[in-house]
């Protein structure tokens, strides 16, 4: 069987595009990623599961994390119980003293909470991990944001902010089991530059399992932000806290 | 780090939802599938490089496949190119002649090949594997149908069909590669009714590499055909073909 007599299929169109360009320096390794050991990684609504979960493995991965909630003696008591040198804020201050700031809110808050940290997220490195979902009694289904996608309308609200989007797939349950030593699964990260998302894949690959894979433009963010309405069904379904690997990676 | 004090997170939900209910029989073991070995497979779209791939692996599975195309003979030219007792027909005959059908065609052509084939298709058992996308100069995106996906809008234009979704992240290059012996990949199965979902696993489990994982239904079906738009970022930036895995299942 060949397939040289049919178009190239979707999935390998792109694949096979750098063949047919004219020679150039060879392509950067995707693998050479930054030190990112140094910045300071802020988590608004960092008293949520997801929040909690994700600064507990990036502080005991040895990154300075700042936990952010809207009452500042919340963020401090979460963190006190992290340990691991998370410090707590108010979300404004957690914003201000942070290079790069996780958004795990609800997404029920989500746009009023950026909407007013405008001014302290403006040049900050913003990474959106929110999966804007419903629930009724046959599961869990995507909602799909006025401005596509929850990454999209972080972007809209920041203009100047670096929107990039990460960490939608993890499983809370994991992330706070000091037990559990790895995470086993990717990161997608997508991002419109790419010196930011490999800061981003760079900061995943820091807790021990993960790899931060670049997925794509943030117009591309709606369909994984979503993937977790069917994560939710294959959990039920298989008793698990399932991740996602891309393989051939 | 406890999270007792919290709110579960949206992707454990679920998984914690049957404990809270009253005891009663024992689930169905999720990998308990059927045998599906005698059943025979259409392809609609077959001589695409999606649909040629996957009759070829499931043939050369040992499973009866009839290749579908619009014209009848360039059917059976491709068919005779695979081997494996594969058979070409015209799209109406394929569609008549199987028990399970799955639906490969172009995006372009989805809505108006699968009206002409109601009739055919009354009673069968569909697998939608089309990813609606558009392509710029940034790449692939996803494209939402009216009715939210292409699954869902088979599942409106075949009421008497039983419509589930699959095989919507294979490489077609993998798949049509006589020297790749497994291709390692899960595929999601999203439908509303266990058994034809299980049917489609069982179909999916029958090529070397792959698993076909219960992975909701069809209203979440769109974040999962379009997230082959992602693939292709990820195929394009690793030089890879990548498939997806779920962990911890």
């Amino acid at each position: 069987m060949t397939s040289s007599d049919s178009a190239p299929p979707a999935s390998d169109a792109a694949t096979k595009a750098p063949a047919k360009a004219p020679a150039k320096a060879p392509a950067k390794d995707p693998w050479d990623l930054p030190d990112v050991s140094g910045l300071v990684v802020g988590v608004l609504g960092g008293t949520g599961p997801q929040g909690r979960g994700l600064a507990y493995r990036l502080a005991r991965a040895g990154q300075k994390v700042i936990l952010g909630s809207r009452a500042a003696d919340r963020a401090r008591a979460a963190a006190e119980e992290l340990g691991h040198g998370v410090e707590g804020a108010d979300n404004a201050e957690c914003a201000r003293r942070s290079d790069l700031v996780i958004v795990a809110v609800p997404w029920e808050g989500h746009g009023d909470t950026l909407a007013s940290l405008r001014g302290e997220l403006a040049g900050k490195l913003v990474v959106d991990c929110v999966n804007p979902l419903g629930f009724d009694k046959k599961g869990a289904y995507a909602i799909r944001p006025e401005e596509g996608s929850a990454a999209e309308q972080a972007a809209a609200l920041l203009p100047e902010a670096r929107v990039t989007a990460a960490f939608h797939h993890l499983s809370a349950v994991l992330l706070a089991d000091p037990e559990v030593e790895e995470i086993d699964t990717d990161v997608m990260v997508l991002g419109e530059e790419r010196a930011d998302v490999e800061t981003v894949q760079a900061l995943a690959c820091r807790i021990p399992g993960m790899r931060g894979v670049f997925a794509g433009r943030l117009r591309n963010a709606h369909q994984v932000e979503s993937l977790v309405a069917n994560l939710i069904s294959v959990n039920r379904r298989y008793k698990a806290h399932a991740g996602v690997r891309l393989t051939d990676v």
